[in-house]
């Protein structure tokens, strides 16, 4: 290996920052949001195995490990600043390290997204992402969109389609068989999500609260209805699907839609009387926008469960569990 | 395993926020820096068998992966206010997550720094923290200690003593032999590294320069130089050593003092006008700051490299390099 750590650093991921105070290349990094912000911060870690496949496209799993930091900020409405990368390798591999960079690098600049500061070691391949992001500051709290705001009688969306990531990964296990054009478009659906930025910055103001989907639509709108202390019924005939997973058996599309995960769209409520605005902000960032059900009192039965029923209002079984990383 | 990731997050690391706008629990955390005060932000990553052994405690594990980043704020002069934790397990061991917990926390509340969110997930252990401080924006630009700033003439001072956790290193590695009593302290030194935050708050208007020693003085000398486009001299028999270090053979003392890595002491220069203010920073917050050389116009020969002489003003060789995850 010729190259050492920092030479190998500043190739790939050392670029001059353009907003942000400080980058990489000192103790810290320095990040002002602008007067009247706060600041909204996101992490995850991904895993080779369990987050993404051995064989997949170095480019593509930059771009998604990213993706996945972005959502997060798309789901409380923030406006992405910076982010920092810590980053496990085996080994110092150029080619790579290329690739995982372009492809890490092209979302960043396409969001607006600086990389500000990082880390890199040897060690069993582990991606890190920390994300900044700004949102308004308002005299009544915060401008962010929060999972506890749900109320009664709120209509519940959901954005893009659901449920061909997991059919992706269906195929990888054998399970399913997909014909060539099919797999590569819920391939891309697994290793290119598109972070809803533009929808959630879009929805300020207009939903009660939201979330992305990234552990499946039930193991998410749980977390919702459990820190909004309410239910709800989902119409599971509405649940928006592409056209490869339309053309699979109804419980394959069920399981995927409704506990797939890696989804990365944003789930979230609103009155009935910002339906209008929500179809404007949906046509605004040029994302599909779909009613799914609505909100309900919290029943003593049912917990943070909501009901699924089918387009004749009757109910749906669905017992699959949503992805739980230490259950599985 | 008897707890899902949510519940096992929950026991050991979900506490109510004091002082963030938003904890654990939503998509993003949010956080208010003070009016007139930027972010500064650092993230390290901590591998097994890189930066740990396998046989450390587990309470003394949690404090390091904190007190490591926590360094990198005292470095830049920050005032710590909260974290980011991401964490792989290979299994979710309850014995390990609340010794490991105990020691993250108790560092976190004894520094003001709250745990604002993280991930969890299954795979090779792997502790990744982003770490976030406040420091003063001022008219003429940052208020952060920067690695930048150093100008010949100069003092150049260190915080504490260095090299015990190398001689820790050297008797896990059978290359020393030391007595229960001194190799606990040096373990110490090693596993419960105590982060200079008091001190960098203390040097902010005082200081030219500052980093924390983590990979070795004279590897992370090389870095301000570089940043500052100065050269140095280094005092070697000026270097503050503890006592069970400076009963080692000279040679090992060297090696250890220059190039040992994971000391996190501060490394500063300052304008001599400053001497009786660094001093008096040094004694407020506790920490003996000793000064071990001066800043010097760059050679053209020597680049980054600091010259090293002994008490005598004589030239001393020393060839080892400092430590570098991708060349050792």
């Amino acid at each position: 290996m010729s190259l050492g750590e920092f030479d190998l650093i500043a190739r790939y991921f050392d670029r001059p920052v353009r907003r942000s105070a400080l980058g990489i290349g000192d103790d810290c990094a320095l990040l002002t949001p602008q007067p009247g912000m706060q600041l909204a911060v996101s992490c995850d870690m991904l895993v080779e195995g369990r987050h993404f496949l051995s064989t997949v496209d170095p480019e593509r799993l930059g771009h998604k490990a990213l993706a996945v930091n972005l959502s997060d900020l798309a789901a409380c409405g923030a406006e992405p600043l910076a982010f920092t990368l810590a980053l496990a390798l085996p080994q110092a591999d150029e080619a790579f390290l290329a690739a995982f960079s372009r492809g890490l690098l092209t979302l960043a600049d396409a969001s607006g997204c600086e990389l500000i500061g990082g880390d890199t070691t040897r060690g069993p391949l582990n991606i890190c992402i920390s994300v900044f992001g700004q949102v308004p500051l308002r005299a009544t709290g915060t401008g962010a969109l929060l999972r506890s705001g749900a109320r009664p009688g709120d209509d519940l969306y959901v954005s893009g389609t659901l449920g061909d990531a997991r059919l992706a990964l269906e195929v990888f296990r054998g399970t399913v068989w997909l014909d060539g054009s099919s797999f590569d478009a819920v391939r891309k659906a697994m290793e290119l999500p598109q972070p809803r930025i533009s929808l959630g910055m879009g929805l300020r103001g207009l939903v009660s609260s939201a979330i992305d989907v990234s552990d499946g639509l039930l193991g998410d709108l749980a977390h919702v209805l459990q820190r909004s202390g309410v239910g709800a019924v989902v119409e599971v005939d509405s649940l928006p699907l592409s056209e490869v997973m339309r053309s699979q058996p109804l419980s394959l599309q069920r399981l995927c839609a409704l506990s797939g995960g890696d989804d990365y769209e944003l789930l979230f409520t609103a009155p009935a009387e910002h339906a209008a605005g929500v179809a404007a902000a949906g046509a605004a960032a040029g994302v599909a926008v779909t009613r799914i059900g609505r909100i309900t009192e919290r029943s003593d039965a049912g917990g943070a469960r909501p009901r699924l029923v089918d387009a004749q209002g009757r109910p749906v079984d669905h017992l699959e569990r949503s992805f739980d990383h230490f259950r599985t």
